[in-house]
């Protein structure tokens, strides 16, 4: 599947996130064939799950498999370092991140460990994110693991 | 809390994980003042949920706080390098650990992270996890990410 549209599925989720009153992160694991194998996004809002990322949720959508190595994860926002942790624990080779622009994550630490990153640097998924935190800094400081006196 | 208490709380945990044909793996946060914010098991067969850690599950029933950094994690194994990130991500300062006899974990990575990391070497955790392995071999790699033909 080419990046930018592997991508659509990941904004998609982040947009209905967005329209929920939820933190506008998507995902999609897409198998080899183009297949999407599963979506996903934050719920750390809508199931007051602080683990409920993008890229968490859309792991534990796609649920049990014996083997996550033929998939390619789509994101919206580079991963954090718990989701960075879970692309590295369960073997995923390649990861697409929508932007790193509003958040840098962990995209050194994933190189460091074989993970194949891209980043896309895809304006709707800079523009989405940017709109969010204007608008709600005190969810998406939550989300990212700022205290508020920090 | 003494580090052998607090670990009591995660091993009953373990115990209740392996009596439900489940991965025994169990975890607590235990305030400052002793208190015990939360606990949880592996829940990866119960749940067929594979981002259901002990730690990861422990955190989820915690639930959203504005800081976790007044927290210290009792896991009865060595965190796996989803947890480690997890634990990073949340910004969970201390990390008392059962054992690292029968999975090394992410020990190094999280001292690399400023974590503070015991080891108890604790003699119950160790018995637990071997039998479970012992026993279940294929959910025990299915758990660590090894895939079956590797």
């Amino acid at each position: 599947m080419d990046d930018v549209a592997g991508m659509g599925f990941a904004l998609a989720e982040a947009q209905a996130s967005y329209d929920a009153g939820g933190v506008p992160v998507g995902a999609a694991l897409v198998g080899h064939d183009g297949s999407v194998v599963g979506v996903g996004h934050n719920r750390r809002v809508q199931d007051a799950n602080p683990l409920s990322h993008g890229e968490t949720q859309c792991m534990m959508n796609v649920g049990r498999r014996a083997s996550y190595a033929d998939l390619v994860m789509y994101t919206t926002l580079a991963p954090c370092m718990m989701c960075a942790g879970t692309i590295v624990q369960f073997g995923i080779p390649r990861v697409v991140v929508g932007e790193a622009a509003n958040f840098p994550g962990e995209l050194d630490f994933l190189r460091a460990r074989g993970v194949n990153v891209v980043v896309l640097d895809h304006k709707p998924c800079i523009e989405l994110m940017a709109k969010f935190i204007a608008e709600k800094p005190e969810l998406w400081n939550e989300d990212i693991g700022v205290a508020p006196d920090a």
